[in-house]
């Protein structure tokens, strides 16, 4: 099974997945810092990724902090709790996954070992859940997918994205593993290319059949019937409905929409978002070079052109089909049926 | 002004389209065969350019292979006409230019001399036609355009898609030049970026504000209000209005219509074609490793992964506003209108 982030006691071990598919390297690092940057480069990238990465970046700065005081660890690690809020604006997961660590730390302790062993902990009980939790997303959402399927999926929102397992991949593997035969289409997703790099490779590793396209063929592929379900992951969503996940998300759901194919968001219910509006979601505007090139190297275009490069967009809940979480598939109205499951 | 293409006599020059626009090549050839090739690999690309590059390299053999008898240059034009008609199948002004040229093939001539030189001018005819047209469709196409637009386009219908001057291109170039402050949204369009290479290229070239986005931002700018017109080339029109276009207009035109977004098509009535079915029509699948790779360089994923790498798709009546053409601008039902203009 693919680990992209692993806990070694005294060190963080990851899967640098901007290297993939050229080379499987792996950063270990003892450095909350290094962890911090990490997610901001995508080295580790996925919503629930980073927020059990951002997890256990608080956990090694317990770790290796430690010292006297409970007061100056906490304010230590307020400090790191801080910088890892910094990283990335979007996925609510990184916000969720900090304020549970955030919680254990601010707790009263007779002694920095006692603050030390929580916090980790916290992060290790983060750790552990993600993987439980695909896993149920994956048993649950395969109920949804048919023999023959075709499942047209953006970005990855797999193995690479979680601890391991995935979302929208989640589906996918367990749907695979209980004996359907189902077929994958995925969008190769610029500007990061996650599809082709990360997906890709995923279910190639596990023999899953898959058919790579590029973003702009969505509506070809669809109005040729080469699509019966579309399964996305989530970055954040938040009610009554409202899915903010990887640029060309939206488009997908409105071909979707057009040709009558069901349109389903795979996440944990750590990505829902039951506090915010949509309104007030940030949408992370990245470095204009990643859309100048091609991963940093290549570009493809002349290097002073002026570009958008939002991240991520959103979906509203009209296009959603329903939604699968670890505790189960809601379905509209989603404000009504969400917090039910919560 | 950009000359994609120039007659020389006895040679044919053209911009290497596939090193924009990172060098500005030419490449002079007297060999009607190497200019299929540059057909084929897509350094001449666009469908009216291939159109005119197909009837000037039936002159180039002309010219070239001359001889003493007419009946024998007929034979050998034949054969070059059959070769250039099978170096891409979709764009329709390839098979309109070459039938043109041959029916002056097919004439009687008094001697070989005469045939050449009334080959040639057909040619030579084409050649200024689409120049001529190209202008025409920008001036009745601007009237279109509103001062303050912001004017999404796809892949490139511009002077690198035409003789000089452009399709889609030519009515924002002429919008452009009449005093309207306008702005463009390029699409990169892959997977051959010529969006991100030609199109870009070209209104920097002269000035004209754009942005470039990957073509999955699509749905997001037109959700932001980013986009109020949409104006995009054709490779054949099929009554009563199937719009034949570079791989992700349909896309486009689906976010359009959703949006209430105008989506215009400008084309030459040499792109229409009022002959076939839309069953009939051929859609084009390319090489896999434009899909695998960036521009045959980098790959960017499994080198051995499936890919499907249709070049074009198609987009129904109802999505397309009005077809700006050098004969005025049609509206629905485009098969009463398009035959009244013709």
């Amino acid at each position: 099974m693919i680990k992209s982030i692993e806990w070694l006691g005294d060190r963080v071990r990851w899967l640098n997945t901007l290297k993939l598919p050229w080379a499987e390297e792996y950063v270990e690092s003892d450095d909350p810092e290094r962890i911090a940057v990490a997610i901001e480069r995508m080295e580790i990238r996925g919503a629930p990724a980073i927020g059990v990465a951002a997890a256990l970046a608080v956990a090694l700065a317990a770790v290796k902090y430690g010292g006297t005081s409970v007061k100056e660890l906490r304010a230590r690690l307020r400090t790191v709790i801080e910088r890892l809020r910094a990283t990335r604006p979007t996925a609510v997961n990184l916000f969720w996954a900090l304020k549970r660590v955030e919680g254990v730390v601010s707790r009263d302790y007779a002694g920095v070992d006692e603050m030390v062993r929580e916090v980790v902990a916290e992060a290790l009980r983060i750790y552990d859940e993600d993987v439980e939790v695909n896993r149920r997303i994956g048993e649950i959402g395969a109920k949804l997918i048919e023999d023959g399927d075709v499942i047209l999926t953006h970005c990855n929102a797999g193995a690479l994205a979680t601890v391991a397992y995935g979302t929208a991949l989640g589906v996918i593997r367990a749907a695979w593993y209980s004996g359907k035969r189902i077929r994958v289409i995925a969008t190769e997703t610029r500007p990061m290319l996650q599809g082709a790099r990360l997906t890709v490779w995923e279910l190639v590793k596990e023999g899953i059949p898959v058919k790579l396209i590029t973003d702009n063929m969505v509506g070809y592929v669809m109005s040729r019937g080469l699509v019966s379900k579309v399964v996305v992951g989530a970055d954040r969503i938040v009610l009554p409905g409202y899915v903010v996940n990887k640029i060309g998300t939206y488009t997908i759901a409105v071909l979707a929409a057009r040709h009558g194919i069901p349109f389903y968001v795979a996440a944990p219910m750590s990505s829902i978002d039951f506090e915010n509006t949509i309104e007030s979601v940030k949408i992370e505007e990245r470095d204009p070079d990643e859309v100048r090139t091609v991963l940093k190297s290549t570009y493809i275009t002349l290097p002073t052109v002026e570009v958008l490069n939002p991240a991520f967009d959103i979906t509203p809940p009209e296009l959603v089909t329903a939604i699968i979480t670890e505790k189960g598939v809601a379905y509209k109205p989603f404000d009504e049926t969400l917090p039910v499951l919560r």
